[in-house]
């Protein structure tokens, strides 16, 4: 065994494999799937033809992307078994159910353990409709009222809005939440896609490494903070002046609190994320005549920006833009699983197609060894 | 950004972080935990005490294991709502069925929340015990044999015996499961335990974590191998000539199939669990008057060490020693996890104790950046 490689806390900047799906460069702020620009994306694109994509590795032409949307239309009825689980369990966090139904679903799945290639993507593209169809189920339930049919004449982020109120969304909102799921669609190896691949490298099953990203989306330190960020805005109240909004921010910072929704692992500029995210809030605040929340989170941005020389990252205005959608906070994490699900999907297909067991290895730090074994009657 | 550090496929020899738990040399085929010698421990520790070293660093004293002994058997008992739970899945692949169930228990524990150092560490002692207690209960029930209650008189090990068979073991059938779970009970940073530290890192519940863990654990490079072992001996049949053993393993080998519990990615020599449970496997036999299958064990063992200089993995002999106690196949890998979730949870602990986000980078192999985006109508 040749000696271990010693790499700094975290794997930061450790490249752990190469990868064909997301190309990210943190200094100049680039983002893009599969070689395309997510500004590109963010602006031309729906999010299923952002699935196709990252599964097929380039955009899809218009029967290809017929074909999706229909396979994803028809995944959107869940199981009655799975139906009866959701209306079985408590109603207690939004992730932690969502981490059991995705786990139950391949108890009711006659697909799930198909591991041919073709098997695998058409359980990537299930898994891609159940999730979005399960949020806005349970969710529905937890607020109880009757869960909502799915509409095969809307696209992905409409069907899940209507899913999800009862009502048909706007053009504006439709868009909106389209655009928020292009834009959270992938990227590289976050904490929840490296979970889902060192999971997938076992080779596993799509479920359980799907499952193991959730849990791990669920961590406040990863798909939790944009909750936190309305939780934020809610504490300041709607109405609170620029002089509360101040006071407030520059207290936090002075005890050294960290400001939710500032600052990313890889980015040094702007998260290109954020720019649409910014303007998708304003809009919508300005077409509801409601801007209250997109201004006050607009003063939290110049004065982190100022004292801090902190960027907002792709969770500080994801949190207005689902506000505005009537989206509740306890949904913000699982609306980022409804996105990123495609991403999963993509790597752990990637994963499987050249796979190699992620195993490394730790330093020890503990008791020296050998210590010497007292039987227990003499300890 | 610094430029990213290339590692090996596989963060193989990749240090991903420091460890007092765990120390393994490869070369000279040591395992410890918390500097104490596996083969101390196989021969002199019980399971619970090792759950105890592994959870506070050191062996504990006779008042302090029975307090650990008394929390493992109070918390045998698992909730109404989750047997409930357990009758309505189907009954499917056993690794599917806990996964969901582990991630179920968190809806139906009000301590699963708890996440202050004392509560992590209350839930890390409760699933110890639940995994043991839905292992066994939902394989009752696969068997449509009733759930056996657990007995509070017996150790860990004989419990889960009584609670999968319905009859108490005898001394040595307890002694050689407790063996198997002591030299289970954590080996580093192998993959379920990489990636239930990785879910830990985002500082997500410890329901989360785990359930990630026996996700990646159920993949076939991982806890599945056991499993195929088995698979091996019961194709070869209880009757195979040493002939037929040998031409069938020749004829494996010369086709460049892998045979199943053989080499390991850190160990250069044998297995030091191996050791133990090649002894377990022979005295289980021995006993019985049935030493067929650790006969046959023993001739492959000789002729792929021969032919290839592979050494026998733990889970070589822990086929026919779980065989030789009357747990199915099905069931090894479960088995692996009732004794894996001590180490799971000692690195989840540990990762709490002292985190940072496990994220790290891809080296980019993708369409070239950045590609002209053609709209729809023109593809």
């Amino acid at each position: 065994m040749s000696a271990p490689t010693p790499a700094k806390a975290g794997l930061e900047d450790v490249v752990a494999a190469s990868s064909a799906i997301c190309y990210l460069d943190g200094d100049r702020g680039v983002l893009a799937y599969r070689g395309h620009d997510i500004h590109d994306l963010a602006a031309h694109a729906t999010f299923e033809e952002v699935c196709y994509l990252l599964w097929h590795g380039r955009l899809p032409t218009r029967a290809e992307l017929g074909e999706l949307q229909s396979q994803l239309a028809d995944a959107r009825h869940l199981p009655e078994r799975v139906l009866r689980l959701v209306r079985s369990l408590p109603l207690d966090h939004a992730m932690d159910q969502l981490r059991t139904l995705v786990s139950a679903l391949s108890h009711f799945d006659s697909g799930a353990a198909d591991m041919s290639s073709a098997g695998r993507y058409r359980t990537s593209v299930r898994l891609t409709a159940q999730i979005s169809a399960l949020v806005a189920t349970s969710a529905r339930l937890a607020a109880s009222g009757g869960p909502i049919a799915p509409d095969p004449a809307l696209g992905h982020a409409a069907n899940f809005l209507y899913m999800l109120t009862g009502n048909r969304p706007s053009t504006l909102e439709a868009k909106a939440l389209d655009v928020a799921l292009v834009l959270h669609a992938d990227h590289e190896f976050n904490a929840s896609t490296f979970a889902a691949r060192v999971a997938a490298a076992t080779l596993t099953d799509l479920h359980s490494a799907i499952t193991a990203a959730i849990g791990t989306l669920k961590g406040p330190l990863h798909g939790g903070a944009n909750t936190d960020v309305m939780k934020l805005l809610v504490e300041l109240g709607e109405d609170a002046t620029e002089e509360k909004i101040d006071g407030t921010i520059r207290a936090r910072l002075a005890r050294k609190e960290k400001i939710p929704g500032f600052g990313h692992r890889v980015y040094r500029t702007e998260d290109p994320r954020a720019t649409h995210l910014r303007r998708m809030s304003r809009e919508l605040g300005e077409k509801s005549g409601h801007s209250k929340w997109f201004q006050m989170s607009d003063r939290i941005e110049r004065l982190v920006k100022m004292e801090k020389q902190l960027n907002p990252n792709v969770d500080f205005y994801s949190a207005t833009t689902y506000h505005a959608l009537g989206i509740p906070p306890e949904l913000f994490t699982p609306v980022f699983a409804v996105s990123r699900i495609s991403g999963w999907t993509a790597h752990v297909l990637e994963q499987y197609a050249n796979n190699r067991l992620i195993r490394p290895r730790a330093e020890y730090v503990g008791p020296a060894y050998p210590q010497r074994f007292v039987p227990l009657d003499r300890r």
